[in-house]
């Protein structure tokens, strides 16, 4: 992280579009979850097909609690044309008569990492410490302002470049998981559009500097939601540890 | 554990106020904190003094929502006879003009423990995932019944062997600490009374042998609350872990 040299002055400044951008980018960059080890460790094909389906179970909890998340945001906003825009998401994740949503997608995912569906859907052995740290993301977009609940989803600006890199050493390394990527293949480009659109509205939406600077925050936050979710993984399932009773345990291969 | 051998026509039957303290007591024995290898280690002295801070300056975290908690509960219930018991609670974290509370005594032993009492009381040093479990604690609290907002706080059953031993081991392995211990001299008489009064309230209304199940998940999900927050300052304080960006830092002694 460069030192910034603060001018006082300037501290009162509406940010420009650029410099807003310029600032939510450094959060990425020191906080977003690429940097996790546990991610260093699965990109260098360094996990084992339990630590995967550990990975796969407890984060099936996050996915079920997006749509969750929307609907919230949904229900903060008086725009119907902000609404309509945000309902995408819940269709995105729940799916259609005709489409199959994202939740079902990473079902597909957990399936192929050998873990029965029904198992993974019904939750029960999830991580504590998941379970926490995602419904602090739901606590957050209950209690904040809806400008900040908005700008909580703007981890999505960093995703594709991720998603990408993921699928890519998630085919070199584990090519039995091949057959179960298609949650991420639609997140290439619904990610970027969707962040497009959080980051258009909170430029538009935050009228003075402390309200861009809660926009930062709340996206510092975000990071450290899904930051914590990897330190429970990494912790229970990598470095000897101990999942608590109850949660997920490897078997022995 | 034991296996039970669960009679299929006896799963309906409201249990006894024995049977009722047996499940809980069963409850602590398998999950409660005082099994934790964090504890385990402070109690055999193991711990150094950043180890500690660490987790003074943590728990505070939770020591200071346990009010909030408290006064969610009076906000939830009905009955003047129950609010102005519960209102105690209250009363011993936050203090009055005459008498410190058990927050700021929380305080005293963490300047015991060399740490400025200001740094810990701004809070901005916990780590995330303690503020997530400690958080869930408060939406059990908001989004549950009553009923089990009340047993969720029968962890007060085992606190007092827990009290008495760590007492004794802190007194023992970090005497400069024992000028810091008035919080735990406290809770040795407060606990048990509150205890008492919680486990008769949730005996007299759960009325059903399925509100009792409630009763029981209840503290098992309060017991998990606890140790997820042992794991927090394990994982990033005891063993080489990384605290996240932001959070405390233990200095080279």
């Amino acid at each position: 992280m460069a030192i910034r040299t603060v001018d006082p002055a300037a501290e009162d400044q509406l940010l420009s579009v650029e410099e807003l951008r310029a600032r939510l980018w450094e959060v990425g960059e020191e906080r977003y979850h690429h940097r996790h080890p546990f991610h260093q460790l699965m990109h260098e094909g360094r996990l084992d097909r339990g630590q995967l389906q550990a990975w796969a179970l407890n984060r099936y909890y996050y996915q079920s609690r997006i749509p969750i998340k929307d609907a919230i945001i949904l229900s903060r906003s008086e725009d119907p044309a902000f609404r309509r825009v945000w309902l995408k998401r819940v269709l995105d994740h729940d799916g259609d008569a005709t489409t199959d949503g994202g939740i079902k997608r990473w079902l597909k995912l957990a399936v192929a990492t050998g873990l029965d569906a029904d198992r993974v859907a019904r939750r029960e052995e999830v991580l504590p410490a998941t379970r926490y740290a995602v419904n602090e993301y739901l606590n957050l977009v209950k209690n904040r302002t809806l400008l900040e609940a908005v700008a909580s989803s703007l981890t999505e600006l960093f995703s594709r470049d991720l998603i990408s890199l993921r699928m890519e050493r998630l085919r070199e390394h584990y090519p039995w998981l091949s057959g179960g990527l298609d949650y991420f293949e639609e997140r290439l480009h619904q990610a970027p559009e969707d962040a497009q659109f959080a980051f258009n509205y909170v430029f538009q939406h935050a009228h003075t500097r402390s309200e861009q600077e809660l926009v930062i925050q709340a996206l510092r936050d975000k990071c450290d939601i899904l930051w914590a979710q990897l330190d429970a993984l990494y912790f229970a399932y990598v470095q000897p540890g101990w999942p608590p009773p109850g949660a997920f345990q490897v078997e022995a291969s």
